[in-house]
């Protein structure tokens, strides 16, 4: 029996989605959930997920599957009872016995979060990165000659080698966190929402890396062209964001429902075809 | 030279604000802040805050003031260069030497967190208390009851004895977390805000319990007078609401700001006069 997992977690603790085949191995999400299916069912699992995230890297909402023999009435609470607080299951439910969380994934957002305020707030540590006061219009201007179909070579961080390097981003949007209570004056939080059909090694945190660079007026927008063009992530100038303002924010398997995420208000800007 | 300071700290990892004087003190954030002024300034200071947290308690904005000989250029700016990232020293300012952070409040406001959702989310674990859906006109109309100058013993834990037990509160909201983003549908997260001219040991807790179990219908709004004249904790049939929901958020010195914060939208109901 397939079921298919809706995850959350905060990603400070684990040293990523991906189990470590070590002497030691250090806690990976995925390790933690495979404990949990062996706690409840006594069965060793494997849990595969839509794409692994890096070590401190989050996720509002991960997908992944798992074929179980035992049944269990609630899996999500049976789980939620075993795993620990920074590791929640949104949903649990069955599915047909070839759904694929990777494979059958159609589309990605990620959310990176930055923080422009002098002071990081304590309950937001691990959750953003700093980078001081941020032009919105050079990184609106740097995005969209992002969105759409490129090569992202550039934006590739050494690791397995892929077929192809080229992706498609749908949007790219940038948006401030409103909280009356907590930023009444409009806030020093700010939310980058990267939508695509896929991510190549620690892309969206070096396009993170370079839209801050470009928002402290380092960089100049113009020269996103060149950047995609060289295909070498050593002639893109900016750093890789760091791993902890990043989330996973959604999986899609259906255009619908992207395309309905898309529409949502306020507006993504830029944006291409899906 | 006396220092105000307006900290922010997630109080996950303290045992509360006030130094413990043990053979092992635990951590805590007047230790901490305590050790970063003697690494700068080579001098043991002690640091007066308005009042103390509890062990996990977090705090947006907490006050504080300090004596130091040393001057530097910038203190908060040398303060986080020390001090671990869960505080932080949003500003620090010369006062007047007779400026006393807990004596000189005239209000304090706190928030207290509710989720309601199903499932805790990872990122806000330390952060909530999660009760379930909850009714917000009984809790309404129970808060309506509570605002004012009351004797307030029934919400007061053991601890320390103190002359009175009456304290007047001036507003309390519940505000719901709006979130385009994170909380399309509007949130599962509730504020409450309750700002008063004192309170007592963990009275917000308790108002917090409270106000909990009425909007669970565990408890009618109508029993809180009886609460509030059986002046005994004991008589009060709701928990201490769990340290973690809790913050401080604002304490007042002057009442000009503080009815300033009280005519923001969106209003906060009930209150009483300043």
């Amino acid at each position: 029996m397939r079921l298919r997992l809706d995850l959350a977690y905060n990603g400070a603790a684990y040293h990523g989605w991906q189990i470590q085949k070590k002497p030691l191995p250090p806690p990976t999400v995925q390790g933690a959930l495979e404990a949990a299916f062996f706690k409840l069912a006594g069965q060793p699992v494997c849990v595969t997920a839509s794409g692994r995230t890096d070590a401190g890297v989050h996720a509002w909402r991960q997908v992944a599957h798992v074929d179980v023999v035992k049944e269990l009435p609630d899996w999500a609470k049976s789980l939620n009872a075993v795993l620990p607080a920074d590791i929640r299951v949104l949903a649990a439910r069955r599915v047909a016995d070839d759904f694929h969380a990777r494979r059958d994934a159609v589309a990605k957002t990620y959310v990176y979060q930055f923080w422009q305020g002098q002071v990081t707030p304590p309950l937001l540590a691990n959750q953003v990165w700093s980078t001081g006061p941020l032009a919105r219009d050079a990184m609106l201007e740097a995005a969209s000659r992002l969105v759409g179909e490129h090569d992202f070579a550039s934006f590739q961080n050494a690791g397995t080698p892929v077929r192809s390097t080229v992706r498609r981003i749908y949007s790219i949007g940038l948006e401030t966190a409103r909280d009356e209570l907590l930023y009444p004056e409009g806030a020093s939080l700010w939310r980058l929402v990267v939508t695509g059909n896929g991510f190549l090694r620690q892309m969206v945190r070096n396009l993170a890396g370079l839209l801050a660079w470009i928002g402290r007026g380092v960089i100049e927008p113009v020269r996103v062209g060149a950047f995609l063009a060289a295909c070498d992530r050593r002639l893109m100038p900016a750093p890789t964001a760091p791993a902890q303002g990043l989330g996973l924010f959604r999986v899609w398997y259906e255009a619908d429902a992207l395309e309905e995420f898309m529409r949502r208000p306020p507006a993504f800007s830029p944006q291409a075809e899906i």
